[in-house]
């Protein structure tokens, strides 16, 4: 009776109260509301909205019905970084060691792909032997051992998110701001967090492509944040065109390795340190971007950063010897360079078009359930607005057969566009936004 | 996919071609499509609504997801009448013997009650032994014997419909006019039809109250009838309070066999008379509505309305003798009569009060799967406007037991309400509505 009294009500555009987001949520992860009933309520959010005290609500509901990290006593400062979502996103990988390498812990809960876009799991489980499922106990071990631990949500972690956010995927209700808010702070919340980063992605490629949905979701992420004490800063990067070289889940570890070393594409190294500058400065344990940003070159240069990502890989039964020699990872059967086909500018990387040709090659996911080929993917060097010369190598394909490059070089025919003129593209950081409101990105 | 395909089209205001609506229904009835999905795009149908093709596609394809009569051999015009709901209702008892009496075919598949409004399927099975799960092959031979079957819409009718209904009654989606109309008439028209006649209940105590939203299902319907080749009349009919005096099953089929001896109270009287003329009109029975009521008159008044009523019941299995002796009919245990609390006018008899009064007597359903006492509920000879005096008795209340009764006087007291003025109730019949829209209703 209650799921129904919530459908009739949001239906004609009322507000359900906290009382009964939590009755709801709980009830739902139970299994005492079926999924039709959550289905209908869904939609109807979807369509009606949620208002700030609503998403709040949903989000400590969620939150609320399972467990969470308690790292109260752990004397340290917890942040994370939360990407919406892109290809050739491998920021997480270099972060979370590097920041934990800075002693602020990084209790970092992940996703997998799906769709066109990558995701921080699978990537890691390119490494022969990680395993991403701690337990929680696990996870609080390694935090408290090596200030990071990287894994998936556990079941315990906001069940009823978990039951949720399967049912808008089978429901077409994912693109809906408070819900993608409420779902991303339910888990982001239960790692027990002083402070969190957001990076935004906006553009082609990203889950939002237009800036002005991309900061009303980052505000509202923010809100719920604050709402929670957690604070938030959000930084709006470019989708346009993938980030960095490599895209594909082994070849992605093998440039973040190469971040870790301070030799990874500029593009890469520069949003890394961005992003890492706001996860200091919310922890205190930077009073600027300038010394957060020389604290990890440094981190970097001395080659700390590295060597604790070694250690966390250990620590969760991966082989550590990948970060000296990347071959370790799974290797492609077959690779081919790709070639300009004519000279002119690079117009266009389009990161859609890679994402999906990934999962043409074996290496992403359409389903829940696909099995993933870690070695497949595409390196691409050419850069948009880069002048090429016909036949001048843009990038190099990683398949596990000859009929995989033939995929690929179709994938690459459509994604990168050389073309007498280019549009300049999105610059890679464009927005800062805090509770106090968004503004343009301005390096200090 | 199709499913998810839709939904996403729908939720953004599309439409849903023929094709894939067919598609749809048939999967879904199959159990192909899960109900989440169909819960997902029932809420978006409701809040993006469907327009006229949309509607009578989606009609279309909930017929075709199942069988249908085939009476096109008969050789007789065949006519039905579908009511929108009420309390006290018991009109289709007396119409489908009395049309059939008079050489025009009645194919009537009813519903069950739900909520407050009544059911002639519950109604019909309050006579011993009668049966209202007839086979299609059952229904065809009766209807070319008697002209007439009285039974539940058949596992193979709509089964598409029959899920979806069940579906929108625990998601909150039902009151959406394309869904209602679309619903109705899928059942209807799987019966072959060449004429349907609508009784569209206006007022308080009806499934959609304003005037407005009932001339507008009652466009949405005669089009739909209009687009299937079946010509629909719809009379707007009050149901500020309920229908002749007796409410509640076995009560309305002794009320509904009194009618057919010409016997019933005024407003039925005149409200089957009205509908029944419409009835024999789109047979081509008769010429105008004097001829048609001359010749209803004629068939009740020689008893062949009754005796055809007799021999329906008999072929169905019920005992025949409750035409001639009603106490055949389960009987209340308890009943006592209820009095004016003051002189003054009845300013109203409340349908829904009445309604959930008969529930609470035991004696209508919450619940698809709940058992219901026939024998109870109420006879309310009061009229909104009658002048009476304190200590008169207005109804009699029929329960199990004491405690029955008691709850019979709290229904009736909040119900049936006294007061120094009345409000003019609502015209028994004050629309009439054809393929060319809609006038106020005159007698002729």
């Amino acid at each position: 009776m209650l799921a129904h009294r919530l459908i009739e009500r949001k239906r004609d555009g009322g507000r359900i109260e906290p009382g009964e987001w939590r009755a709801l949520a709980l009830a739902y992860a139970k299994g005492h509301v079926p999924d039709y009933q959550m289905a209908a309520l869904l939609m109807a959010c979807f369509l009606r909205g949620l208002d700030r005290a609503e998403t709040t609500a949903l989000t400590e509901a969620m939150l609320g019905s399972g467990e969470r990290l308690d790292l109260g006593d752990l004397g340290m400062a917890r942040v994370d970084k939360h990407s919406t979502g892109g290809v050739g996103d491998k920021v997480s990988l270099v972060l979370a060691p590097l920041i934990a390498s800075l002693d602020v812990a990084v209790p970092m809960m992940s996703g997998r792909s799906l769709g066109h876009t990558g995701g921080t799991l699978d990537k890691l489980e390119s490494i022969p032997g990680f395993r991403t499922d701690l337990t929680l106990a696990e996870a609080r071990a390694q935090i408290e051992q090596l200030g990071c631990a990287m894994m998936g949500q556990t079941p315990e972690i906001a069940p009823a998110d978990k039951k949720m956010y399967a049912l808008r995927d089978a429901t077409a209700t994912v693109e809906s701001i408070p819900l993608i808010a409420a779902s991303i702070m339910s888990k982001k919340l239960a790692e027990d967090l002083t402070g969190l980063v957001l990076d935004m992605k906006r553009g082609s490629g990203a889950f939002l492509p237009e800036l002005e949905r991309v900061l009303e979701l980052a505000d509202v992420m923010i809100k719920l944040g604050a709402d929670h004490e957690c604070p938030c800063v959000a930084l709006v990067t470019a989708m346009d065109r993938p980030l960095g070289r490599a895209c594909g889940n082994a070849l992605e570890v093998e440039e973040a390795i190469l971040a870790l070393r301070g030799e990874g594409p500029p593009d890469l190294m520069e949003l890394t340190y961005a992003l890492g500058a706001e996860m200091l400065m919310l922890a205190n344990a930077a009073p600027d971007v300038d010394t957060a940003r020389r604290e990890m070159e440094k981190a970097i240069g001395t080659g700390k950063a590295a060597e604790r990502f070694q250690r966390i890989i250990e620590s969760q039964g991966g082989n550590p010897g990948v970060v000296d020699d990347p071959a370790v990872l799974p290797q492609a059967a077959e690779c081919e360079l790709y070639q300009a086909p004519r000279r002119g500018f690079v117009a266009r990387v389009e990161p859609r078009a890679i994402g999906r040709g990934i999962i043409e090659l074996g290496g992403g996911r359409t389903r829940v359930d696909d099995i993933m080929d870690p070695s497949v993917g595409f390196v691409i060097t050419a850069r948009p607005g880069d002048w090429v010369e016909a036949g001048e190598p843009l990038a190099t394909i990683f398949a596990r057969n000859r009929s995989g490059i033939a995929s690929g070089r179709e994938t690459l025919r459509a994604a990168v566009v050389v073309a007498d003129e280019a549009e300049p593209p999105l610059p890679l950081i464009s927005h800062r936004a805090t509770i106090a409101g968004a503004a343009l990105y301005r390096k200090e």
